[in-house]
């Protein structure tokens, strides 16, 4: 059987035809964004679905299930997409516009959720009884997964573990919050530090490299520069990955999973981040000798939306 | 069939023959002590059993099998009790000792894990499809039940909730790390927030009421006077109830369970703790629009230990 699989962002939506292997047949895209309307989106999405299948050489009769990922949450006790932020839903029916424009089943999942969905059936964490995807990105996202169903909890609002308060009173999250793990642990928060740093040290080799135009730095810049071993971007970097390796021992002393998935743009930094955080997860845990989750990268990059979505409707 | 139920603590261990219904029939106890050797308090602790058993009017072939819960952790791996701070034990065989001296099955878990089963079974959460029991006393304790099943993780260190960091650099923590949940939201917690305002205010009501003795402070005389009003003791038990609400909300971003059970001493503040942490958690929320676990007292007291125990046993 065949499945689609969409991974709705705030700017367009990626859909693919997958099969049953993971291997996406055909993908395209359309456009979202938060000053469209909910119904002409939804009509958008469904088009789009017939058209990738038509160009798969496939009809609908042979799609099992569609998949979606959404940057929010879905209700399980309504059915509807009780929040997403970034396209301004409220309460929308998103499933059910779909199953009617589709005539096949849909399931609706968080984007972090449905990512983490796919790695651990075709990606780095294949091989894991449950792992854990933490995406290191604008904010911090991520998802749990057992023996490849995603725990999304009691209510639904599972795995949103960027949101665990790691700092009382800490930095101001956008969720209402303070102190959030995002608000340390994500790009962001090497932007942030970076910024600091070049107003505080203006002779410093990061500003140089940017010519002092603050408007050009990202977090690239500074672990480009912590690689090439300035002292003052390792520092900014050590200091991410104490905060980075504290939440992922918080996730062993709560769920401790059999493995963690390091995704998102700062896991572009590859493996001088793997090591740093393999080296220094153990001097964060409660007890560091047991065992406890290994750490890996990502693997499937981009892709992973639309597959995991289409796992989604796999495993119903 | 019955089974056996041992809880072990510092200076005791209890054990009760156990019903199906989680009907204890007969209990006791006997001495453990970290100045004694692992072999003599095993060698006890079955004699214990098979006096209780006799006592029981039954015989050891009508027991399925008996569970302990321990204030450490068992390797999955090895079967070992890897570590248990309170009676110096590293890497004992107490299960094996058990098992030889008993001719029945033996279960190990952690002391909260083997509570949070009991609840789950019999007590506050027995409705419940996923549960947190948190023990709030000298330090924080925890287990997660799920479909009454504890969860351990993949590497039996899970539901170590006490541990989760929630200041980093924060107080330091008798496991090595700092800002650990426990150190905000335990009894202890809310005896140094105590003791530090009867150094402030030599004048206030905790210090009148207690004769100016610090060693008489405990935990139920600020709670007994935030009760009755007292404006300062009122201010330390908000600051604690914004620590315990912190926690759940981050217990409830990564797991979301259908319910939390609040044991341990503290919790004997009853209905005011209660009605605090049920009208506070929502303001901690990342997504307080949707449903969340409710939170309930533990009903089962100082026989949960036993009860889970032999819970152990029968869930096999």
């Amino acid at each position: 059987m065949l499945y689609i699989g969409i991974d709705v962002g705030g700017t367009t939506a990626k859909a693919g035809v997958v099969d049953e292997n993971g291997h996406i047949l055909v993908k395209s895209s359309c456009k979202t964004g938060i000053e469209r309307g909910f119904e002409d989106i939804a009509a958008d999405m469904a088009a789009l679905c017939h058209r990738i299948v038509r160009e798969s050489g496939h009809t609908m009769d042979e799609i099992a299930a569609a998949g979606v990922g959404i940057p929010g949450e879905q209700s399980p006790k309504t059915g509807l997409v009780a929040l997403c932020n970034n396209l301004g839903w409220v309460d929308v029916p998103l499933k059910e516009r779909l199953c009617t424009a589709l005539g096949v089943p849909v399931y609706v999942d968080n984007d972090a959720n449905v990512a983490a969905l796919a790695e651990s059936v075709f990606g780095a964490s294949r091989d894991a009884s449950s792992s854990i995807l933490v995406t290191l990105g604008t904010g911090v996202g991520g998802g749990i997964v057992q023996n490849h169903r995603i725990h999304t909890g009691a209510h639904g609002v599972g795995g949103e573990i960027g949101h665990m308060v790691v700092v009382v009173d800490g930095e101001p999250c956008n969720c209402g919050q303070r102190g959030c793990w995002e608000k340390y642990a994500s790009a962001t928060a090497i932007i942030r530090m970076g910024r600091a740093l070049m107003r505080d040290k203006p002779g410093c080799a990061l500003a140089a490299r940017l010519g002092g135009d603050e408007s050009l730095l990202d977090a690239k810049a500074v672990l480009d520069l912590a690689k090439e071993g300035d002292a003052d971007c390792l520092e900014i970097f050590h200091t991410y990955v104490k905060y980075l390796c504290i939440g992922l021992s918080n996730l062993i002393s709560i769920y401790d999973p059999d493995m963690f998935v390091l995704g998102g743009g700062v896991a572009y930094a590859g493996k001088f981040l793997l090591d740093a955080v393999r080296e220094s997860l153990g001097k964060y845990l409660y007890c560091p000798s047991l065992p406890y989750a290994r750490v890996e990268l990502a693997t499937l990059g981009n892709d992973a939306g639309i597959i995991g979505a289409a796992m989604l409707g796999r495993n119903g």
